[in-house]
This record gives C-alpha cells, structure tokens and sequence, in this order.
C-alpha cells in the first residue's frame, strides 16, 4: 500500500495557493452542518511515521476549522486509571459526541503494531488484535461514528533525512528523541508489519487513506479534501430519506417454537430456615473471597436481567450484603441522558467500569438493546441483530483483562408476576415499585421470552455464562445467585494459585 | 465537642429491634421521594477514628436502603489523574447529581487534619483550609447539596481495646494495619486538632454530628434517624411554596452610572502590515515558550467573554495557531446538558480542567453565571451575588496549583457590534454565527455593560486579572490577547527559575 506513497506526489505553492481558500470555506461549513445536524460524528485517526508532518497537519485542520467543535487528543503512557480498565477504556472515553470531530493522534492500532515490531506478542495476537478492530470501527460506523484513518508515510531515506534536518536545527532539536531513532532502525520491519496490519483493516466502512508526507502542500490539500468529502457523504446520508439497501437479517425461530425459557422448571424452592443457614454460610464465603489479597488483581462484573418484578433488586441486596460499601458499585440502568445518546449504545457502559478488585453490579445492562429495545421496535432490526457479536466482544475485553462475568437471567411464571403486581400495589412502600409501564410490558410477556432466548443462545459464552435462576421461590433465587457468585470468584482465584504457583 | 460521645450513649437490642423495621421503611420511601424529585443531593461525609464502626455504619444504610441510588465512594491515594488537578477536583468528580445520596469515606477534611497532626502543615494553612471548607460547603447547599458530616468517635482507652480485640480474632486481623497504631499514638494531639476545625466547621448548612461509636445499636439508629431527618427537610425545604426569607443583597451600583467599561478608550488600531510582523513574533515566541521544560509544570487557563461579534473566536484562533494542537482544549460553552443541570453550576467547568502542561481555552465560561444568567434573569439575585466569591475561591484554587489564569473581556462599541452583525449576514460561511438571539441580546447591551462592570470589579485578582481589550479594532485586540498570555507565561516561567535557582 505505501508504494503510491512514494510516487513525489506534490502541489506546487501556487496551486495550493488557489485550492486552500475555497477548502476551507468548505470545510468551514460542512463542520458547522455536522455540529447543527448532531446526528453524526468523525473520528480521525493520525498515524504514520515520524517526521511525515502528522503534527503539521493537525494544527492545520485546528486552523482551518472552528477548534471550538474538535477535540484532539494524544494518547501517551496510559494514567493508571486507564491501566486497570481494558485496554479500549481509554479510546471509549475520548470519543467525541455527535456533532463533533475526533482527533486521535495515536491509537488502537499503535500497541498492536509496536509490541509485534519489537516481538513482544506474536503473529497470533496481531491477528486476533485486527480481527477485534475491524469489528470495532465496525460497530462505530453503525452508530454513527465515523472513522478516518490516515496513514502518514515517508520512504526510508527522506525519513532519515528529514530526521537528520530537525536534529539539525536548534528549533526543533528537541523533537527528535533516542526513541525516534530506535523505532528507524526497525524501518523495515514497520514498514512490512504496518502494510499488512493497513491491508487487513482497510474496510468499505473504515478506510485506511495513506498520505505521503513529504511535500506539506500535498498532504495537507489531500487530508482536507478527504475529510471534506467524509463530512459531506455522512451529511448526505443522514440527510437521505431513501430507505437503507441492506437486506433485513434472517431471524431464526424455533419452528416449534418452544424456546429454552418455557422448558425451565420453577417449582424448586426452599424453606426459610435452610434458606437462612445457608444465606449466612454463602455471605461469609464471600466476604472473606473478596479480602484475599488475589482479589485486588480482578474485578467482578454481575448482570441482572428478568421480567418486572422477578426479584432483581432484592437478590441484588443479598449480594450487596456481604461486600464492604466501599467495594462495589450498582449501577440503575433507566433512560440515557443527552450525554449518553450522543454516543454509541455501550458507551454508557464503558464509562462505569470499575478499578481492579471492584464489584460492579448492572441492574439491567447493555442487554436492553436486544431485550426492551428489540421488543418495542427501538432500534432497527439490523441494529439488535449486530448487537449480540458487539456485546460478545465487549464481554471478552472484560474478560480478557481479568474481569469475572456473571449474566442472570431471573426467570418466574406469569401467574408468579401478576401476584406480586398485585402485592406491590398493596405494600406501602413499595408501591413506587409498580407503574402503568409495568403493567403495559406484561402484555409484551411473550415477546420478551422470545427475545430472552435468543440473546441466552447467543450470548452464553463460556467466560461470561447465563446463569438462569429458577424465580418464582426468593430465597431459591437468592441462594443460586450468591451460589454462582461464590463459586466463580473461588474458580477464578484458585487459577491464580495454580499459575502463580512453583 | 467530643465529651458526649463519651457518656456511654446506648440502645438495647430489644429497642433496636423496635425502632429499626419503622426507619427503615421511613428512609426507603425518603431516598425514593428524593430519587422522584430530583431537585437535591444529599452528601453524608463519614469520618472520625478507626474502629469506631464507619464502614458497618455505611454497609448498614446500603443495606436499609435502595443501593441504586447510593454513590459510595472511599477516597484513598489520588489517583496520578487526579495529582494533575487541584486538590478538591476528585470531590467534585463524585458528587452525586441530584436525587442521589452519596457516601465520602475521606473527605476534603482528611488531608488537612492528618497534615496538621503529622506537622506537614502549620496553623495558617489549617485556619485555610477551614475557610474555603465553610464556602465550599455554603456553596453546596445554595446549590441543593445537602451535606451531612458524621463524626463516629471512641474515647483513647475504648479505641486501644478496640483494636487488640480486631487484632486477636483471625478473622478481622487483616483490618488492623501499622498506620492505625502510628494514628493511635497520636490520638490526643488528633483529638485536640479534629476538635478545632470541626467546631470552626460546624455550621447552619453543614453540621456535624458527632456519633459516639461503641455500640453498634445507637450509632446506627443515630445516623440513620439524622439521615431520615435531613432528607424530609431537605423535601420539605423544595415543596414549600413559601418566599425565601432571606433579604436580597443590596446591589451597588455608580450613582452616576459610569462604569468601567464605558470608559475604555476604543480607538486604538494597528496596520495590517505592523500587525502582521507583531503577530507572528508573538506566536513565535508562545510557541518555543511552551516548549520550554519547566512548563510541563503548569497550565494556562483562558477565559474569553465579551458581548456578540467582539472578535472572541477569532482571537482564539491566532492564540491556538501557535500552540500544538495536542496541548490544548477549546470548550465551547453552551446551555448544560441535562447531566451538568444535576450539579452545582460550576461542576461543567471542574470536570474540563487540563491535566498540567495544557492550555485549555474557554469560550464563555463561568462567568455565565453573572452575565446572561444575571441579566436574563436565569438565577435569582442571590445566586448570581453570591457567585463573585465563589467564582474567586474556583479561581484561587486554579492559581495555587499553579495555573495562569488569564481572563479577557473583549470590549466593542454598540455601532461596531451593528456593522459586524450586517456584514456577517453578507457572508456565506459567516451565516450560521448570526441569530434571532443576537439580535434579542443586542436590545439589553446595557444591561450586560453594567453586569459585565460589576464582574471586573468583583473578580480581577491579582493572579487572575482581567484583561480589558479595546476590540473596535480586531488586529489590536488579537495582538493585546497574545502579548498579554506571552507575557504572563514569561512571568511565570521566570519566577520558577528564581524559586529553582541556587
């Protein structure tokens, strides 16, 4: 991909000349149509070699454009709050808003590409790292998000010199450090490993678009026509009232429509005495799992999900019960607020997670958007049909760093609910807990099955498991949640033995 | 204050077991009320010496009440994100928005008092450090904060015993750490020191309330009984349809009606040619400036303010083409998004401060507050009167952690405001900066000249002056903007070089 990068492309300073004013009146506007329109945002990545004018370029576009709408940020050594979240923490809390542009100078790509430079991972992590990508940008693309990414390229011996020139130079001697000169001995090899990584994360939704740096008018008439032109198809299409061409997603049922939640059994119950002996024996285990020292090390993730009043909150409570207030967090998933639908959906996720050794607890979670969304028609076919893979991803990077994962799904018959609707408006201070909306989704009772299954089929993996709990008996409930609980922080830590072990 | 928490307060189990079903009810139905409504937050600080039963307390009320709506936060080393800001920054980022309670484990009290204990401050900064506690929290409660500061207290001997007894059961060993006993044998001297800034901190709007801690039955109806109380007031306070009884401030204002800005002298201009030369000589030497080492050490603050079309944006612009665009954010102020709407006003301006090394520019700002909120009536009177000092105390906190904070009112004669809005409605790309509210804004100049003379006035410090710039003239208002942020850097730089020299 890099050889059309060395052709000597450039403009002349006359043409230049002609070309930036009439650029930037463009660009101007159409920045200004993003920002009205708000339905849409751009992310520019900024990468390449050094020396190639990266720097340049980015102060240009600040110039051109009304600063006030970019945000640009450098991605430096990860703060340690970054450290003890995954790795795409950092890049999910600078995205910008809609109606605004993005610019990235570094990226989820420079740690993929450096560690495989300088061998510290293996061809297999590279490909697993683009796989990830791709789907990444992917999903951004589908919720508005934009990605440009631009390669900024330099030949070897016009990157020697241009390194040589501001070495040289008393102004800019401080730009060129030690490090700048070790990643140039490994010119060839970035060169190679950079031009696969850029082939296999080229995309119809996200594409690389290499610029050759040495000629500044050239690269900077080049990046400001492609990012106009980005702005503008993002505008069309938003503006289009043509119907999407993607064909609907097939959805699969059962043809006998019996799914995996009808099958369950329900009747299993216990008697309050057992209940409470075992209650204290489970709270204790886990009170004394989360002091042990290996716990710091990890963080531990519940979802809860289940029909209104399928008794979330109260095993919530038992859970909760047994950990210091200082060591979890619960998160009530309502309605986003305006910063929130700014963003692609699981952004409001990202943004809770917790330090290491932490609890956080979903009541409900991301899984709304195949759940009540699907249901209600809040998003499109197409939008709950992709979310099952973003979800499954973005539970392994949870899982990947450490993260245990624990999804519940409470599961009580009709009958079972409309007898605690009819308890709830009863009992004083609980009836806030039952409004005019609950009753509406109980007529949807069939619908969410449907749905509930299908996101257990697709999204039960083995790292982060459904666990379905038998609900129309509390204190059953309660017992197979803190059960699951104890038994997968206990599984987790005794890995942690046997790796750290002689 | 101490001596009644020593009197042996106690509740027997059998009371206990009376009064807890009823409060916990009571509280239930408070938190949601206050989760409904959505007009104040309650912040419970949780202090006082260990083992005196603060972290069961806190487990308790998650436990009492719906944890959803709890924020438990425990403040432990700062975070090197947040060693980048000014102390208070990590206590506003976890503010609970309105409708939620939040729990602090460590407060803005903690460093104060153990810096004192440990002789790592003296009195002056301890009679400080009280002074902007008792505004900080004044400030909260204007603002629907409600703080409620517990105090949990053990006399010397209990506090000895308490401990040894953690220390020999095997189960609690763990919680007794070497720091507890280094505290333990200063316990008269934290006595003594805790003694004097809780009464100098014991106020109207934010009490303490001291909670003997040896029996678990009465500290925790104790608290929980105060909470209940605070937060039924705290609903009350907002249902009330009565007037505020508290007087209007006076306002004072020039019986001649002069004010300051109305004797600016506008006429000042520069030649194309001369402004072109100063220009770029300036930003020349902005820009090695803040290459300079000892500048990492620093940021700048910019606050831009001046009536519509006074050349702010533009001003902007020639400030940031000579910084590169990684060091710097431009923020944009407009109406707060519905998350900032749950904080006090200054909350959206805490969160955007720069980690060190950065300039961060805003255009408009906190000054909202005293000009389009004063003059359109968007706050009440005593809101706006009371800002002054609060906006000083913000800015004072900036500076000693050693920002530059520079602050410039752009001025602009009514006739050149007139030209500037024409011409901009003449101009393709100018369009969209030109409204029907410029317009409306255009109608109350003189309201905004009086408001924007009394904020001169009131909040030019000596290290966060403002700067009065004659703007009739665009090219002599950008070199003054430059020479004025040049110069102050300079300064700054100059004093560490005094500060680090031999």
């Amino acid at each position: 991909m890099f050889e059309t990068a060395e052709l000597g492309h450039r403009l002349s300073k006359e043409e230049y000349r002609r070309i930036e004013p009439e650029l930037r009146a463009d660009l101007l506007e159409a920045q200004f149509r993003l920002a009205e329109d708000k339905r849409s945002s751009l992310v520019l990545l900024i990468s390449g070699v050094r020396g190639a004018g990266k720097g340049e370029t980015v102060n240009l576009l600040n110039a051109w454009m009304d600063p006030r709408h970019i945000l640009t940020h450098a991605f430096d050594t990860p703060s340690d709050e970054e450290l003890e979240r995954p790795p795409m923490w950092r890049y999910w809390r600078k995205l910008p808003p809609k109606g605004r542009i993005g610019i990235l100078f570094g990226s989820w790509y420079t740690a993929p590409i450096i560690d495989r430079v300088f061998k510290r991972s293996g061809a297999v992590d590279l490909l697993r790292a683009i796989e990830e990508t791709n789907a990444f940008e992917k999903m951004l693309s589908e919720e508005g998000v934009q990605v440009l990414k631009f390669w900024f390229h330099l030949g070897k011996e016009p990157q020697r010199k241009r390194l040589k020139a501001l070495e040289s130079d008393p102004a800019t001697r401080w730009r060129v450090t030690e490090r700048d000169w070790d990643f140039f001995k490994q010119y060839d090899r970035f060169y190679r490993i950079s031009e696969d990584v850029l082939r296999a994360t080229s995309t119809g939704w996200a594409p690389w678009i290499v610029v050759e740096g040495e000629n500044p008018e050239y690269r900077s008439i080049m990046v400001g026509k492609t990012l106009l032109e980005a702005m503008r198809k993002r505008l069309d299409v938003v503006d289009s009232a043509a119907p999407r061409t993607e064909a609907a997603p097939p959805i699969l049922r059962p043809v006998d429509d019996l799914y995996i939640l009808d099958r369950m059994d329900l009747a299993a119950a216990v008697a309050k005495a057992d209940y409470e002996k075992r209650m204290g024996k489970l709270q204790a285990e886990l009170a004394m799992l989360t002091r042990d020292p290996r716990f710091a090390g990890h963080n531990v993730v519940c979802v809860f999900e289940g029909m209104d009043a399928a008794g979330k909150g109260g095993a919530i409570r038992r859970l909760t019960a047994s950990l210091d207030a200082r060591l979890y967090e619960t998160i009530p998933v309502a309605a986003p607020t305006d910063e929130e639908r700014a963003q692609p959906y699981l952004w409001r996720f990202w943004r809770h997670l917790p330090r290491k050794g932490r609890f956080t607890i979903y009541d409900r979670s991301w899984y709304g958007r195949v759940l009540v969304e699907r249901v209600e028609g809040f998003c499109s076919e197409a939008a709950w049909m992709r979310a099952y893979s973003e979800i499954n991803q973005f539970e392994d990077q949870l899982t990947r760093h450490g993260a245990i994962v624990l999804k519940f799904w409470l599961q009580i018959s009709k009958e079972e609910q409309l007898k605690r609707f009819q308890l709830r408006e009863q009992t004083r201070f609980k009836q806030f807990k039952i409004t005019q909306e609950d009753w509406r989704n109980r007529e949807k009772w069939d619908g969410y099955q449907a749905a509930a299954s299908d996101m257990i089929e697709r999204t039960s993996t083995r790292d982060a498991p459904w666990v379905l709990v038998a609900a129309n008996d509390k204190y059953h409930a309660r017992l197979k949640v803190l059960e699951s609980v104890v038994a997968a922080v206990k599984a987790r830590l005794a890995e942690d033995k046997g790796a750290g072990g002689a």
